[in-house]
């Protein structure tokens, strides 16, 4: 095999990070079957869910691949794990919401499902301990979540490109993209490139003709049937993968 | 006497609303003696509370108006009540920070009374029943809060001016300004405009020397003299008016 796994680094609610010997620029990923939410309050996990979702992940990251967007997966290993650069991640979730659901719509008062007539992209500090708090730039700056005001531009203007090509895939397989939640790092080059993963963990989305939903809004309200919908996720795509995409 | 108290409008937390008769561009103001915190959850009072505010409210916006920041107070009827002009509010509280404190400091669990290489500008979307939610720009813009992003870039810019005039004011007076709230409204003539008040309601004054609070979070906190402080405040500024401003 060309990469080795080297040792173990840290463990995350949904992927265990391992070392790649030999290549201190490198990570080794594993895909967990693991299901959280609501700050890892509430637990759960279905059997192959972390082999789904590496999947999922891959088949997006080639897609935005091939329309010029660069994420940091480099190869896959097994089902469940893969490789991918290591980056120095920018302590910022970054949202881009085509609908309102969510915390966003509970906070404005807001019905589900209204129609944004832009994308809104938010930041939310990743940090467990404060609960990931929503920040302006501002206050990402304040706090030395980002570089600068040029770099949090920057991650607007990647995020909502990730969102234009990432709305035509899934409207491709009659899914609906509400809103999803993205990471970005940067490479030892310097460069700011797409980390973590994308995948029904990170995405709402829901059936274009029903608005069932088939993400992990499934687990977080419990309503049933969440192995089946990131199946069925993992299904339309790759069934639209070769002849649409 | 020049202006008529005319019809009731409204009653907020602090304040009582008029029309004046024969002005429609003015409203009658007056400072109630009320207290309130976290959203009206916590009541009180002192009497004279309203007389003391007004006064300081009063001789703030002077001092703003001749620095060159104008302000929609236009004249006194009472020792509680003032003429105002009327305004089409900003539905968007202004928060500047030199030192964090309150909630920014817990949320990103700072100590309070960290001080701040900048001074931060933050809105809140003014509106009880959400319970005032901070927002970051975009969504200021995407709940229609602000007319367009020229317009909270101006309130930014306006907002600093304040702060920069306000920290100069109250250092004279031996006293620290370590976050105020202000509002903003648009008059007939399409300005933006200061409106409401500053106050030791809205704002944090530390003594410089001590680091003890004279402003609304002893009465928040529980901390006692709340009475005297709002006093010590108004005599600061009236004994430092003449011989320093």
């Amino acid at each position: 095999m060309k990469y080795q796994k080297g040792e173990f680094r840290y463990e995350g609610k949904a992927k265990r990070i391992f070392e790649v010997v030999g290549s201190p620029d490198l990570l080794w990923m594993e895909f967990k079957d693991s299901l959280t939410a609501f700050n890892a309050q509430k637990k759960g996990s279905f059997s192959n869910k972390g082999v789904i979702n590496k999947q999922i992940a891959v088949l997006i990251f080639r897609y935005l691949s091939s329309r010029g967007i660069k994420s940091h997966w480099v190869a896959d290993v097994s089902e469940r794990e893969w490789i991918c650069q290591r980056l120095t991640i920018i302590p910022l979730e970054v949202v881009v919401r085509n609908w309102l659901a969510g915390s966003t719509a509970k906070k404005f008062g807001i019905e589900e499902g209204t129609a944004l007539k832009a994308p809104l992209v938010e930041f939310y500090y990743k940090k467990d301990e404060l609960n990931d708090p929503f920040v302006s730039d501002d206050q990402a700056l304040v706090i030395g979540a980002a570089q600068d005001q040029a770099q949090l531009n920057a991650l607007k203007k990647q995020a909502l490109a990730v969102n234009e090509a990432l709305v035509h895939f899934f409207s491709k397989m009659g899914i609906r993209l509400i809103d999803f939640k993205i990471e970005f790092g940067v490479s030892e080059r310097g460069e700011v490139i797409l980390g973590d993963e994308i995948t029904p963990d990170s995405c709402r989305l829901w059936d274009l003709a029903t608005n069932e939903k088939l993400d992990k809004d499934r687990f977080r309200r419990d309503l049933g049937r969440v192995e089946e919908s990131y199946q069925e996720v993992l299904k339309r795509i790759t069934s639209t993968w070769e002849s649409q995409l």
